[in-house]
This record gives structure tokens, C-alpha cells and sequence, in this order.
């Protein structure tokens, strides 16, 4: 394999240096509307002597909010007096697609979590996933990845991380967790991890969390202030901020097999019989589909296929063939 | 003012037969993907002898999906032998708005609300308003339309008449508006009413209620089983429908004035600091909205200019200038 | 009623002056691309001397290619030596629809057929439409517009007049549509005449002929032979065109009812049962629609409502609920 | 080279499994307006104890429609008591393009007839054509693709298989066209195959054939009888389905060299100057380019460069510059 | 005619009151991406005691772009002590446009200097100059709007005023003109005036001068300086704002009659022969039309039909036909 | 590496034969519109006995039109008994981005200037950079490309050659730079040559040159003929075409650092505070962003950091974060 080209993109901000620095990941783009544009993608990095390196990412997915709501507002107030390390937050990783509102990049329709470990010489999308692989996820020890569910799911608000064959690593990512103190606590098994951000992180060693914070495109101010709490918790946890955790109580879940998804087979207007968090028990119906073509024709119903809650579903008001309609979880002890 | 010419909409069903019909209002309609094509909108008419003509709509915006999961059901399952008189199901009044998911019409942009009288040379919208108009809304004593917040409003879940100069024909509405028994009722005072479907009903002495059932482009199994049961209420309550209404506790409100209504004046990340039906007193900053060209900035604060609960919001994440941010609204007593 | 403005349009040719003129109908039309740019519509006049006037037009709907075809090929080659009278030829009258191969003008979405008489303050549309309205029209003896299926519909080739109030007027137009010998003549009764050219010119007394010649976006040879042997045929028998009409046998044909129209209720993938001119009994199946979102369902059958032969069918491959499936037609004696 | 990763698609139907399965291959596709969504490929299983496997697409291309006419039916109708082996039927083989009525994939413009051996972490399109290239042509021994011209072609109805090194795998393949028992019969000599699925099957030593029924974007009665009659007769003739081949003669065709094929070189409306399958003498002008901008101007005349029959055409009314006018083709004898 | 409904707009500033305020013209606006959305059209006052007001605008065309220049500087530094009077400053009329950088509205295609007088309940556009006609325009004395080529047109930089029936109304615009010393001053007589803010200004009997600045989408340092000095130099001569005028030397020029236009009839690459200001002889070549489709063919050329001075041209590098392509005008005397 | 297809591209010319051919590059591209379209790219080839070979373009980027109008020009023009050896014309490189007017390709986004060594099998801008690759560069022995700004950038009317490592190449590079007689002339350090038709030329061998010749996707009668005489210049300097090089004057200019770029950091209107060519002073002002979202606020200044000339500058009125807002050149000694 060729040694790969250096990465285009250019930061305004110098890692090494103590202080608050807001500035930029400039990303040469040449287009249409612009022979020689750039993106912009905003950094701040906050440090304070020696200590671990913690990288804070939101807008991975551009129509999620919990995550750049607290790491825009954790930018602007993060005192470096109270940290000991490094603080690198990127609060809109895909930036194009946060200023578009949309989960991938307008200009590539890039998925960032698909588009690891990205190329230096490939797509925007791509660039920049290069970036952090080669520059940005080197120099951390703690990664924190916010999503929400977006425009097109909404979800139980959780913080997750996944099982992993190290299990000394895997421990600490469950610390993490519970020490983010969402109402839900994931343990995730990826079925297919190929092009993750989180593959990334972990395949480096590093300490990786994430979440799952509620969605629909939107956020609420309840799911922002656990975002909020939750990574000052996570920062202070790791000893990278000062102050001690604030614990509350969190339910942790687990999804055992393929069997908690259940998909549209036909287009329609979906009804969600039963609301997020709600018990369901097997067999139950979670979800009707309605043609609406004409009035006087049957739903097709939409049963789950074991008990335990509803984690996640659907959110548009309609629904087409092949759309993941809900996700079904159980409770399990940590 | 020259005579207009007849409507170009052809039903498929029989609006003086008794029984169950499930037909379409037809309404042609040529483009470059098909030279002799037509819209076909949905209608039911489930009728049982004399009796109050009651005209249901849904779908007036088409991305509003408590009133459609409401009526589809409604058409599929009302039982002829319950019914006295008639009752006009149309699910999806802006139907090719229904079928995109979208507030307006995908063919014209047409908003149906703003819309009326309609005119039946003019574009599709117009089309359909006009048909209602001259008609749907003579046969009928009752008219109900559908609403909830859409892809970029959340409303608390209520029903609504408006405050009218016809003091008889008020009462007989906010009756209606009980017996629908929503969480809240509110007594709307409509600015400016030009061109809407509510003012059409009203002008020609109807008895008018509408709705705001939750928004967001989604719905939830909650707010769908306040529509169902509200509007079986409403149909009972008329007598067209027989059996007792079900009748449940519901908070009345108003709108006292124009400063119920705050407006962003910048772009940005909008951040919600209180949730829907949360009070909030006199100069409490309800909403901020961020800069997010680059971190360090201060968020733009919106505070409220009454007190009061928040009766709606911006829902995306995102804000436009002039975007609609906040409603409030009072308790009044019936 | 205020007299109206002028008509923006500027002609590049005289209409008075004998000889052959190449020229544009100039239409002002200002717009992001270009702030003073213009709609140049091809026209072309051939005069000699005294005579009748007759307006030849193709392109009133834009991917109908018979109509041009003849045109063009008429105003490169007709000799002024052998006419008696003004040839008017507009052989692309919708002429950024023609250049855009659509029905409906790409600049307004008009439809040139349903646009008259046009406004010179409207769309590029309804001043195209009001230029023939005021300019043409009136020059005019003899009105001839080419149409033939377009893009999604096909139909045996016919050349057609209506049936009028006027019965001198209608049988001088039937005259005319026997002198083109389309291998099919058609009686027409518009049920919907209005805002078409047909009807303008009808109302202005002049003597008015069209055709439908195929269709599918494409021509045939044979298609093109007939139309260029039926316009001359036309002016020779209107004595415009020096020369004896070439004669063939016709079948004449018409719509008695609208029951000949059947309409697609469902979405899916069309299979036409029998071929264009074939016969049909009352009650056969001329169209299926298959369910195309999975296999192993049944497709909706489409029967004739009376017995005759198929005139005209849906063109493109899938099929949308609303669309004209099939066209029926009797033949009857002229 | 590395080994590839599994295949993203989840087949919903077990092709070892005897009797009639309707199901999907579900191909999981995050985007924008489905962030968990999928691209559901309807697939049909039809298998009955021991023996050979078909595998039979339609759709390979978006906007052919014999084929999926043919094998929706087929799929409906095929009793699992008349075959002895396995039928697999794929109507709509890039189902996104099916579904859009376009030749290319509307996801990723992929056209699939060049998108072979796919990847399994590449587009869409491609993740198809490697599910084919690895999961279902090495259950086959005799493949067989429908196609017609499509929306910019049209052609004599044919069936076809290629010239190939193997003279016993060409001749089995020439024999299976015989059986087909189209008017017209093809050996082709492909000039650039790379990315084709028949390489790909080919290169397997599967047996290949293929079809061209017409094209233009619609399908006749005729053709699909011919495609439906000329499937059952070539599963007959390789003892997969029971019964007798309905033989009716054939012509066979080649296309002795580039030759055969004419480019447009200028923008224009297109006149064909003979039908398809009439005969064409060398030098012969075959179709003519007039220039529409304004009249008078002389027609590009486009001549054949050697004799034979018209076999395929331009269908669109519009040229441009590069487009294939036209493709002569001369009789052979089997 | 009816009594127009009351403008929808709303602004935030008090015209009334003294002193400097920024506000807005807020105008509701609800569609698909904002149900309750508005447009906020930025507007400053500069008040101080009695005196005329003056009316500024620029962006009447959105792509033009001196006058917003010279307006949002003229609101930042505009001292109301320098003021007697007061100064209406809108440097965005058509504030979509100008966002979207084209000269009509991306949210109706609006050209807002075609849409005068407006209409209330018409396209945002039409909302706009309504606003303007009935309420902004009756307040002023002076109404002064800048223009410039826009994206598709290049002018030399002049002042201009129209010639008016009224010869005293006349007089004082062109000593508004003269007063603003721009390099060349124009004598206007307009063509076609319909729909026209200069109209609808000059038909109140106000004192209205415009300009043309250089165009392309852009501006240089040298044409902004113009806007600047000649902004405030009228303001000076109107006695609104206090300071002599500084003034230079003007060359007034004429548009004698429509031979000054030259349009293209072919479209292709456009090879401007002279550059602007330069002087042309009667029947010299000023442009060529080169088609691009292949090499080796000759270019159409385009004469002048009169001497004087290239005015303005064509700007981009292709031209369509019917784009203006020059325009002359003539040295004459005030 | 495995051997790479051959290029599916076909030229019309004989690239041996002597004499003037007019012809095509044509690139099979088949697509929903066209299934078996191409892509026909004009080549001209000039040619006469034995000596050098020029390969010229115009085109690269599609926006920039002073190389299409001098080398259609040289296409028809060129005797070929002044040529001794042969001159290859291909005056729009990536035919697709020049007939859209963009800089980059509309079919598949590609930037041809970053598109070498290209690919047989990728996307079209691809295709045509492998044929450059391997068919056309390595015929010729000079290679001169034009270019200029595009839409969005305005440079100074220069020749450039890059610094080389191998000093002879360089040198006659120069030389060819200073006999085409610029105003100016460019020593050209490229920071990031990866891609670039100059990189892949240069690392032939070839002697290289380029332009750039103003801007804003427009051009001047002057830049015009700079290009015509500079580019014959070149050819006689070169031996190509008989005659003597018209020298004139020509100042060379370096950009010696990266500081010479200067990018902006916010969306806003621009205002260029110099012009083109005219002397700034390190911590001079050389533009400002306005904020136009309301009025009343400061711009954002951008500071020159060196002393030289401003030898480029964003064109566009509005600018976007990241765009290239300034270039500086300093005066060098040849």
C-alpha cells in the first residue's frame, strides 16, 4: 500500500498550545460557486498542562442537536483553569452537513460514520474522516461521539458503548457510560462495524463513548440538559476536568439479536401504537402501516418479536418499504 | 363579477346515497408526466337517512398526521348503522401535499389554509379549495378540520374554535370543542383569517372546530388516541353518531395578544430552554439561538413578554431569521 | 374591462410583405440568466398576392413531433410561385417547451392549450397565447395545429374538427380534416373547451382543423409522411397551395360518451391488452396494473365500457393513479 | 487482494427451500430521508425437488418493460408442480431505477449492465451486481436478462446471445435463443463487455441469453406476448419447466461491424426516414437532423454505410450531438 | 375596484421618531421548511426634526452590487446631527434575491422592478412593492434606487433620470443626477415603463434618479467610491444632509432610439469586439457569435446601426439568442 | 498495478495525417436521456511535414473563455503552410463544464485540473484526462493551457510557467512564458500539484505553459487579444508557425509565500477595497465582509500581509467562509 498523501486540511489552531483557542479545520474545496473555497470547519481546544487528551465530537450525523448544543455551549464557557489535559471539541464533525440540517453531506452525500478511515485525496466527506484518523483521534485518549436519532428516528435517551474483545477497554468505555448518567445506558453490539468512527477510536485503543439522546430533528430542553451534564460528568470522570461527578440513577439496556428491528415491507402512514420507553410485550402490535390511496383498507400490522421496551422508532408521519419502523430493547444489570 | 365556471373536480361517489362509499374526488389535471392525468383525492361518505351532514378533513397541511391516522380509520371502520345523517370523511384535503410529506403543495406551493374561496381555473390548490367551497361546505352543518404543528411546529395537544361576532354560532362551536375533550381547548382569536378554511365555514354559518394535536412531522400513539376519541366525541356530541361522549378534564387557554409570539432575528442553532406546557413567567428566556460559524460565541437569548405556558415551538433545530420561535399561551376559564 | 396593453412580442417579419420570410416572433423575457434576454419563436411567411390566409402551428404542446417535422420542412421548401394567398407557419409555437421536449413550457409550467386567450402582462405562456390571440388569429382564414400524443399518450392516427353551433363552420372544418386523409378522421366533442387555441379560433369564426398523429415523444416515417401530405393536402383544397389534394381512404371515428375514457385508480406497472386500432368488446380487459413493491399479486383489470376500437393508450411504462389508461372510439359514418 | 466483505443484503427467502417464496433482498441504504432505511428487491423462489436453476431478470435497466412484464406474471403464475428445479426471478433488477422509470439507478446513476463484478461497500447499484456476482450466478445454469431499447431506443424485437470462445457454451446459449422464438434472432459480438452482467455470467460458463423487445419506454400486447411466450419456452427447452417449446420461426440477425452504427454530430429534431425492420440500401439516407432555432435551414442527412434492415433507432423526437441514431443490422442463417 | 387589504408587513422601526434605527420589514412568509416562517427585510431610519425624507434602495435586483455597498455603510455612519430630515435606507429591497445573489426572487422569480404597484395578497415579491407603493413611497420627497448590470450585463457607470411629461419634475432629477457626479449621466426615455418602481415613484410626483455602476455580480473599489460620493452628494443637494456636494466632471449621454439594442439570434460564445466606453463606429463589428459545437466554423457577426460609445454589453461568456448583446449610446448636452 | 483498459474514447482525426481536420474526441456516455449517447469533444489538428508537436487547450475549467476564443479562432484560422510540424487544438478541454458555463463538469462534478492521470474506467472528466494522459500528451513536445479566473475569481492578465527541478526545462519554460507577452508574467510555485494537467505535462518532459487572463466568466476585447497574440507568439518562438514573435513588455511577478492568500472567515457581502493591480502595503486594508442580515454592523476587515500588487481577488459579491478572498504578487527580476 502507497504511503498516503498528507491530509489537505489545514487547522487555525495549534493542539500543543495551553489556553482556549477557537479556530478552524480549513478544508480546501474547489467547486462551481467557489475556484478556490475552502470548508470551515470550527475547532476549539482547550488545555491546561500536562494530562489525558479528551476529543468531543457533535454533527456527525448533521440533523442531531443534543451533541452540538452542549459542545458549542461547552466551547464557549469550558474554563481551562478547571481542566488538566486537553480538551479538543469539533461540535459539527460533518460540517457541511449541520449547516444543510441533513444526516449526510450535502455536497458528497457522505455518511460520516460509513466513511472511515477516509481518504486524503477522496471526497469532502472522506477528508475529513482522514483527518481524524490520522490527526485528531491520534492525539486523544477519551472519545466521546454524540448522536440523536435525527430527522427519520427518535430514541430513548441513552449513552452507550459497545462490547469489545479487550475487555480491560471495554470496562472503561462502560465507566464512561455510567458515569455519563443518561436515563438509559446501551451496551451495543455493532452487527456491521465496517467504516465507523467508533471502529476507529476503538481499534486504536481508545476509550470510546457515545449516545443516543432522543431525535425527530429537533431537541428538547430535557435532552439537552442531560447532554450537558453528561460530558462535564465524562470530562471530570476521566480527570481531564475538575469537580466531581454527578451521579443519577440510569437503566441499563442491552438489544439481544436481530430480532429487535423490525421493517416496512409496503409505503404507507405509519401509526406507532405504543410511545418510546413504553413496555411491549412479544407478539404485541408496534405499529400499523395505512395505505392511503383510498379510504376502507387495512392496516398491516407490525408485531414485535420479543418483550422488553421500545427503544427506538420511526419518525416521519409516513413510511417507506424497507424503513427500520421500530427497535426493541431489554433491560439488563451492568 | 362573471359567473364561475363549474368545478372541474368529478367525484366517484354519490353524496345522496346511503351506506358505505369509498370513491375519490377527481380532479384532472395535465403535466409533462402525464398529458390526461388527474389527482385523486380520497372521500368516504358513510350516510343512514335524514339527519346533520358533518364534513371531516384532514391533511389540510400535508404534514400533519393526527387528523389522516384519525379519519382513515374513521372511514375504514364507522358502522352505517350508528350513523344518523352524514357523515363526509376527506383524510387528506391537500392531497398531493399529503403524499409528499410537505405543508404545501409539492404542484403549486399552494398552503390549502390560505387558499379560499379557491377558484376552479386556477392551480391545483385552488382547485380543491373551490370545490369546498361551492361544493362540500353547503352540504354540511358540522365541519371539522385536522391540524397539528407540522415538519417545523410543536404545539401542546388541543382543540379550538374561534371567538366569533355570531355569539349563537360561537357557543354551539366551543360546545364542539369540549365534547372533543383534548388536554387543552383554546379560544382563538384569528389575526388575520383572509383566505383560510376556517373563515370559509364560519362565513356561511357552520358550526367550525379545529385542532393542534402535537406537530413535528411524526405523531405519537398518544396524541393519535386523543384524535380518535375526539372526534367520535365531536360526531356523538352532534348526534350524528350515536352513543355518550367521553368526556375527560380539559384546560382551557387563550392568546391575549400578539406578544404570544416570539420571531428570531438571526440564523442559527435554535436551543429550547423550557418544554411544551411548562410555565414560564414574564421575562424568562425561553429560547437562545447560537452562532455556528465558529465556537466562542454567545447565543442570542429570546425572552418571554408574558406569563404563561409554552403552547408551541420551533421544532428543527435549525432557525431561520424571522422563523416563528416560541408561543405562549394562559389559562382562561370556559 | 380595461383595453390591454400592447403585446410585449416584437415579429422580425412583415406580414404584409410577398416572399418568403425567415423570422422570429420576439418575446422579451428577463430572468437570472439574463437580465434582458428574449423567447426568439421561429415563424416563417410565404405570400403571394391576393388570397386566403392560413396559420400553420406545431409545437403547441412540446415533445409532439409530427406537427414540427412538416413545419419546418414546409417553410424550407414551399415556393411562393406556387401559393395564392399567406402562409403563416409557427412550426414550434410552445417554443421553450419544443426546445425543452416537454408538453408544458419549462419557463411557467403552461400549457399552451389551456391558456388562451392569454394576458401580454401574463407568464411567457399567456403571452405567447395572447400574441396568436390579437395578431394571428385574426389574419387568419384557416387555422391548422398539429398534435399528436406526446410523451405519455399514443394514438392512431387521426385527423379531427369539432362538432360546432355553427353547422357552415363545422362542415367546412370536416371538409378540410377529409382533404388531410389521415388514415383516421375524428368528430370531436370537447367537453372542457376552455382556454383552448381550438376554441379561439373556432370563436372567431375561422375554420379550424388539428390533428393527433402518434405520439410516445417520437415520430415514425410513416407518421411524417402523413403529415406532410395532409397539410398540403389541406392548403390545396383551401386553394392557398396550387395543386390537386391526394386522396386516401379514411375511417371516420368518434367518442360518443365518456365512457370511452377509463382512469387508472391504482399506481403500478401498465400492461395494455390490445394494440392500438385493434378491436374491443364491451367488457374486455384493455389494461392491467401490476403491484410492482412485491411479486405474486394480482394486477387491477380495466374493462372497456363499450365496443369499438382502441383510439388511444397510456405511453409510458408505469402508470399513476389518475392517469387516462385508454381512449375508446366508434366508427361512424361522415 | 483482500478478501471482500460479506454481502450488505439480507435475502428474506431461502433458495434452498422447495414451493413458491415471494420475498426481498433487503439492502440496507442510510440517507437523508431514512436514516435506518433499506432498498427492498423483490425476489420470487419457485423450486420443485432436483435439477437445474434459472436465474431470470427484468430491469436490469430501469425503463424496460417486457421483462418485468413477463416474470411479475410469471412469478404469480409459475405452479411449483409443473418445474423440476429451481426458478429464480428477479423482475426488477435495479429496482431503485425500476421504480423511477429511469435506466440508471436515480441513488447513484449506476447503470447496472456496467456495474459488474459490484463491490460490496461500493453504491447501491453496485452492492446489487456483487449480491448477483457472488450469491446468486453461481446458483444458475442458465441466466437469462430481458431488455428492450429503453426510453431513448427502439428496437426489432429480438433475443439474443453473444459469439463466444467456448463454442459449446455458445452453442447451448444460440439454442436457447432458437427456443425463445422471437421474430428476429441476434448474435452478437460485443465490442466493449467490460462491467456487463452477461460477461459476468459468461465468465461462469453460465448458459446467457438476452432479449431487445422494443423499446421507447412502453411496451405493446405484442411484445409482451412475445417475451411471456418466449420465458416459458426456454425454461421448457432446458427441462426446468414441463411441457413443449411453442416454436414459431425467427430470423436470425448480425452486425457484421462498427459500421453498422450512425452518430449523430449536431443538436437538432430527429426525422427517421424508414421504420424498423425495413429494408436499407447502402448509402441510403437512414435519418435527418434539422436545425430548429429558425426555419429555412437545411436538414443534417445521416446515410447507411452498408445494407440490411433498420434494426434499431433514436426514439426521442429531440437529438443530440452524439447521440446513436441509428444501428443497421443484415440476415444471417443459423 | 375594491379597497385593498391592509400589507401584511410589519416593521420594527417607527418612521416617526428621530434619531438611528435598525430594524425590520418583517413580512409573513409560511412554507414547507417554516409553517409560521417570515421574510426580514433589513430597514434604517435616520431621523432628525423637520425636512424632507429621502427614499434609498438598492437591491431592487439582487445580484447589483454598489448600492447595497454605499446603503449598509451610509446606515452604519450616518450621523442624524448631519441630518435635517429624514433618511428611509432599504439596501435590500428584493432581500431574497439579494441573499440568493439573483436578480429575481428564488422564492416567486420576481422581478421586483416589473411588480409595481403590487399587490397585498399576492406572490412576496408583489408584498413587497405593495409595501413600497402604499407606504413607503407616499412618506418620501427623494427616492433614489440603485442599479447595476447584474450577473449578465456590464454598463459604464452612470447616473440617469427619465424624461417626464412634467418638465419641473424632470428638471429637479436631473439635478439630482447631475449632483450626483458619476462618470457619464443618462438621459432615459423608457420604453416599456409597466410595472416599474421608477413608474410607480414618478407618477406620485417624486424627485427619482437612478443609476447603472458596472455590473457581472460584482463591484470594484473605483464604482463603490462612485456610490459613495454620489449618495451623499444627492443627499447634500436635497439639503437632507448637511456639506457641500462634491463635484466632478459628468459626460451626459443619450439612447437616441431601439437601433442602440443589438440582440443575438444564435446562441454560442460571445467575443465582445470593443470594451466599454470605447467609441464605434456606424456599422462596425461590436460583437461576434462563435458556435462552439465543433471547430472551423465562422463566427456571426453583429454591427453597430449607429456611432457613439459602447454603453453596455452581454457579460458572461456564452450567449443564448435573444440576449441583448450591446448597447450604444450617444454624447449629448444638458 | 495491473495494465489499464484502453480509453473508450474515439477521435474522428488522423493525428498523422497533414492538412487542417475538423473533428471529435467522442466518449461513449450513456445515461437516463441517452442510452447509447456520447460526449463529442472538438479536436482540430493543423499539420504540415515533419517538426514539433503543440498541444493547445482551452477549457480545463469550463467558465473561462480567453483560450475557447483565441483557439477556435487559431482552429479556423491557421494556414497550415505556415506550420512546420503539427499543432493539436482542443479549445474546451472538459467539453461538458464549457457548454454548462461551469468551472467543473456538470455530469460528474469533476475539476479537470484535478482530475490527472484520470481513469478508462471512471467518470467522464476521467476519461477525458486518461486520453490526455496517454494518447494526447505524449505526442506533443509543447503544451500550452489556458486558463483564467472563472466565475468566482479576477486575476491580472498573466503567462505562467512553474519552477522546475530540472532547470532546463524550466528555463525554456520561461522562455516560452516571456515570448507570449503578457502584461505580465508569473513564476508559479505550486503548493499542492497533485492532479494538475500542468504536473502531469511537466513530469513528461514537456515544456509547459498556462494563463491567466482575467476573470468573472466574461472577457474583455483587450484580455482577448493578448490570448490570440500571445498564443501565436508562442508558436513562432516555438518553430511551429513561421514568423517573428511580437514582443512587447511584460513585468514578472512571484507570489513568494502563502501568505500571499488571504481567505475569509464569514459569510457576508464583499467589498474589494483596491482594484486589480494596484500597489498594497503589508497591513493595508484590501477588502471587507459587511453582515447584511440587518443593518448597523461593523464589517470584518482583511489585511494584506506583505507589500506587492493585488494580483487576484474574489469575484462574486457575496462571499462565503473560506472562500479565497485576495491574492498578492510581488514584482521579480526575470
Amino acid at each position: 500500500m502507497p504511503a498516503l498523501r498528507p491530509s489537505p486540511i489545514a487547522p487555525t489552531v495549534d493542539f500543543e498550545r495551553d489556553g482556549v483557542q477557537h479556530g478552524f479545520l480549513r478544508l480546501p474545496y474547489s467547486r462551481d460557486d467557489s475556484a478556490w473555497g475552502s470548508v470551515m470547519i470550527p475547532v476549539c481546544v482547550v488545555s491546561n498542562g500536562k494530562g489525558s487528551t479528551a476529543l468531543l465530537t457533535g454533527g456527525n450525523h448533521g440533523d442531531e442537536y443534543e451533541g452540538p448544543l452542549a459542545l458549542y455551549e461547552l466551547a464557549r464557557t469550558l474554563d481551562p483553569k478547571s481542566v488538566s489535559g486537553t480538551v479538543i471539541i469539533v461540535p459539527a464533525m460533518n460540517y457541511p452537513a449541520f449547516r444543510a440540517g441533513t444526516r449526510t453531506s450535502p455536497i458528497d452525500k457522505g455518511n460520516m460514520n460509513r466513511s472511515f478511515p477516509g481518504r486524503p485525496d477522496g471526497t469532502v466527506t472522506e477528508k475529513i474522516a482522514d483527518y481524524f484518523q490520522r490527526e485528531l483521534l491520534p492525539r486523544a485518549d477519551l472519545v466521546f461521539d454524540f448522536h440523536s436519532g435525527g430527522k427519520t428516528l427518535d430514541f430513548v435517551p441513552f449513552c452507550a458503548a459497545h462490547t469489545l474483545a479487550d475487555k480491560e477497554q471495554e470496562k472503561k468505555a462502560f465507566a464512561a457510560v455510567e458515569a455519563f448518567s443518561a436515563p438509559f445506558s446501551m451496551r451495543m453490539t455493532e452487527i456491521d462495524a465496517v467504516g465507523m468512527y467508533d471502529t476507529a477510536a476503538e481499534e486504536m485503543g481508545k476509550v470510546f463513548a457515545t449516545t443516543e439522546l432522543g431525535g425527530g430533528g429537533t431537541s428538547r430542553a430535557e435532552t439537552v440538559r442531560i447532554a450537558r451534564r453528561g460530558i462535564l460528568n465524562v470530562l471530570r470522570h476521566a480527570g481531564i476536568v475538575n469537580g466531581a461527578v454527578e451521579k443519577t440513577r440510569t437503566q441499563w439496556l442491552g438489544m439481544p439479536s436481530g430480532d429487535c428491528f423490525a421493517f416496512a415491507e409496503e409505503d404507507g402512514m405509519i401509526e406507532t401504537m405504543v410511545d418510546l420507553g413504553e413496555p411491549v410485550e412479544d407478539g404485541q402490535v408496534v405499529a400499523r402501516i395505512h395505505p392511503v390511496g383510498r379510504t376502507g383498507q387495512a392496516p398491516l400490522e407490525i408485531r414485535a418479536r420479543m418483550s422488553g421496551l421500545l427503544a427506538a422508532r420511526h419518525f416521519p408521519g409516513l413510511v417507506k418499504a424497507g424503513d427500520c419502523v421500530s427497535v426493541m430493547a431489554v433491560a439488563v444489570q451492568e
